[in-house]
């Protein structure tokens, strides 16, 4: 899969290095199960780069160093590229004062931004990272779309893995509610309005309404507002209001922080800390439908495991496509 | 309010400056409109002293500095009073270094996290907190207690004011539920489980239950397990497994992180940013409940206005209570 993501990207404008690094992480994501930021995702990233949303040797400039926080320029160049660099310079900083922030305006679409978490949480250091995106909910209280759904990432490091929180503010992806859809299934939960204002788990009707519901109801929509507000603000990039003018979804805004513990405790009673949770967690009853509870992360290393042991599936008529590119 | 409060806190072994700080933030909370967390709650925080769960002249000490990451012990001092030392002190690591954390082991309640979010937005600060709790919530799959509501505070200068969000990971607090239940009237949105594992929005059988509903279902188990790993991490404080092992709540951990805004940018620039994303939600569509879109905070600042006018509502059989202290 990456040989075949390196012969692409090469063909595509990118030197031998970024293509090399740019396909591991499409092929990392996919490995690890995040099939739609990853090998699903591939030829649109192909075309964005085809159209000159993303040009693939611009690499990052400095704009402003505030100390311990940074603004960086990401020239429109690959979103992963770009996260992957931001997230490196994040823990730089940390390694020399504790804890270091950047933020980047100008950037492009990450992919899956637990891969930035995984990362930094591989090298010791906690991660907190968000991007904003453009409008795809609406507000509380509202029809139209005016939030994003900016993914937020969380990450530690646990034993030789992690445990890694990515998730979107949006309850359901629409890529996902059209899988139900397609499938004539309900949604396990409420995730979005019909066009009576109801909430319902019919993914038919959300689409129809396109109203799907922020996590948490207000509270999500809440946290959408100020991580968008927070990622133009520190980056000095465009916020989601501003992306979704655009006729295609890119310059985003996105803010990484990189907190090192090497200096704060030894590594020995860290992982106490975390394992005593996590062991707490595994102890709960469990309900009607569940056998077993997950920490966050548990489950990307269960699949890695299997992919590796398998391979990586991929949909047959997508792979002959990629095979075309 | 605030003179009553002074003299309980006099009488309860504050030392006079003490007292003021701590009876001023109870009066705020109560005079923006979180009862809750300010008079309501005021009793039980007295309570609390005299159980010896709250030192009251106990002040934060410095565990160990890492640049522009500092853990605190805060020796179960007044859990308002030693939340905005933290604040505080992040502020001043951030006017030199761009960012400041400090993470507080061993503290007790903040009371309402937005007080801290509007302090430091109202020296310019961006402010980004949250504390643990004992286990209040299942996991997510779960039946029995083991995750908190842990809330989360966000914060950005608008304007003269600020916009703040300051949420628990809970989709209603109990609190919440009883007072609906009380009232013989259902939730607006599902709030927990019945017995049947089903999602209800029927306040009395979430409460036989006791499966409140985590926001965003999975997701906000996973960000209630995320904060709980960090702020103990952090800190080098209790979880909420341990704290849930005590015979009340107290010796909490918590993590204040605050960015300068004033290194960063111009004021004006940042202002007109927030200002577009604000201007941009309220020409929102209104749905069929809602006849305005808010941002967070923007309600605070009404009821504000409104308590400054006709007073602060308490309820009478309380008040009487309280001046009995």
């Amino acid at each position: 899969m990456k040989s075949e993501f390196v012969r692409i990207l090469l063909k595509s404008g990118f030197s031998k290095s970024k293509a090399d690094q740019c396909a591991e992480i499409f092929a990392l994501n996919s490995l690890e199960g995040v099939y739609s930021h990853g090998v699903n995702r591939f030829p649109r990233f192909v075309s964005n780069i085809k159209e000159g949303y993303i040009l693939p040797e611009a690499v990052p400039s400095l704009v402003k160093n505030t100390g311990s926080v940074e603004q960086w320029d990401g020239n429109l160049g690959p979103g992963p590229l770009n996260a992957l660099f931001a997230t490196d310079r994040a823990m730089d900083i940390a390694s020399e004062n504790g804890i270091g922030l950047v933020a980047m305006g100008n950037t492009n679409h990450w992919m899956r931004g637990g891969t930035y978490g995984w990362h930094a949480a591989g090298k010791g250091f906690i991660f907190i990272g968000w991007t904003n995106t453009e409008a795809n909910m609406p507000a509380w209280g509202a029809k139209d779309f005016r939030i994003g759904n900016n993914p937020l990432v969380m990450a530690v490091p646990y034993k030789n893995e992690a445990v890694v929180l990515d998730f979107a503010m949006s309850q359901y992806s629409y890529g996902k509610m059209e899988l139900f859809d397609l499938e004539g299934k309900r949604l396990p939960y409420p995730g979005g309005f019909n066009k009576n204002g109801e909430i319902t788990d019919s993914p038919g009707e959300i689409l129809a309404t396109r109203r799907a519901l922020p996590i948490g109801y207000w509270k999500g929509s809440g946290l959408s507002i100020l991580l968008d507000i927070l990622a133009a603000v520190l980056s000095g990039g465009l916020s989601t209001v501003e992306i979704s003018a655009k006729k295609a979804e890119y310059a985003l805004s996105q803010v990484f922080i990189a907190i090192s513990l090497e200096k704060l405790s030894n590594f020995q009673t860290i992982q106490e800390t975390i394992d005593r949770i996590i062991m707490d967690l595994k102890d709960s009853v469990p309900d009607e439908n569940s056998n077993e509870i997950r920490y966050p992360g548990e489950n990307t290393v269960k699949i890695r495991e299997e992919n590796k042991r398998n391979g990586i599936p991929v949909n047959k008529d997508l792979w002959e496509k990629i095979l075309l590119l």
